[in-house]
């Protein structure tokens, strides 16, 4: 199955390579690639400067994982993004997202009452996106039905794991948090920041 | 000042970019730039593509990050980059190595004498790099002088909140932990995984 990467300029670092971290340990079940509105090289915040397909040329689709960061509050007011964005997530048979990646989730609609968090600094500006999400926050992740939406930065691993947990077991959710040597917050709810 | 990342064929994907994601915060005081033997895009175990700078052209050095994965197997024997490595190491104000960043440290001969540590798997083929290196198999990270070496993977970003609490007061390090809403292990010897 593909792992497909949404990047945008000013992406936040750790929200992409956490997930893509966890996910590289699957090899055998999932192939990551990194997609962007026009694809080329993509700068995150912290100049972390990554190639790009362009996002028309995705192909196939699977799990979709849409980040976070300062490059959000641009992006959500980018109406061809958005619009390649809802495409991709209705096309795709899980939908996961990483701090404020859930603002621009909730900018396709998608998110319409269903439960969803984000990080805490920018929680009141994402919850504008769209007043008819179930915004949950306190939570170090959600999931509603194929969604996954995960509080801040760090939080993205965790819910990463826990997809992995429900796709593969537990067992394999462990082994990969002990082959990197990852203290994993396995409970959802637990959420040491609110 | 400078924070110099190193990269390679197959390196590990949160062996960097979880430094990265702490050193990023401080960008009053670092500039974040990657480098590699050659130069251009340089391929993570994980499939990200990062774009780099030659080695030759790092010019001001600073901080330098070399982090680990399968790719150390080979770069091990690859001399003019382990020549490379230790000039530029010999040049900078402060070495930090995540995972199995420390055999490519080691094959240097710069550790020689002092504490390190490495990821847990591959322990007893990083201790063979160097012999003479004093080996610490049960640490999240060691502080050796100049010289910052992590466990596996996930002990690159406790490491790295370590130098900055070094440099910039444990309250600087506990403020971006809290940011990217992350449990900091901060004491270098509570390895959980020994």
């Amino acid at each position: 199955m593909k792992f497909n990467v949404i990047l945008f300029e000013n992406f936040e670092t750790l929200d992409v390579f956490g997930p893509v971290e966890i996910i590289g340990k699957l090899d055998q079940h999932y192939k990551i690639e990194f997609y962007s509105e026009k694809g080329g090289i993509v700068r995150s915040s912290q100049n972390v400067r990554v190639q790009s397909i362009p996002l028309p040329e995705m192909g196939e689709k699977g799990v979709v994982l849409i980040p976070g960061g300062f490059g959000t509050r641009k992006e959500v007011d980018n109406t061809p993004f958005i619009d390649a964005l809802r495409q991709t997530a209705e096309a795709s048979q899980f939908v996961l997202t990483v701090c404020t990646g859930s603002a621009l989730l909730a900018r396709t609609g998608l998110l319409s009452g269903r439960r969803a968090t984000s990080n805490k600094m920018a929680f009141d500006w994402v919850k504008e996106q769209d007043k008819s999400v179930l915004w949950k926050r306190k939570a170090r992740w959600t999931k509603d039905d194929r969604y996954y939406t995960s509080s801040g930065v760090s939080a993205g691993i965790d819910m990463t794991l826990g997809f992995v947990a429900d796709r593969h077991g537990i067992e394999t959710a462990e082994r990969i948090a002990k082959g990197i040597e990852y203290l994993w917050n396995r409970d959802a709810d637990d959420d040491p920041f609110n």
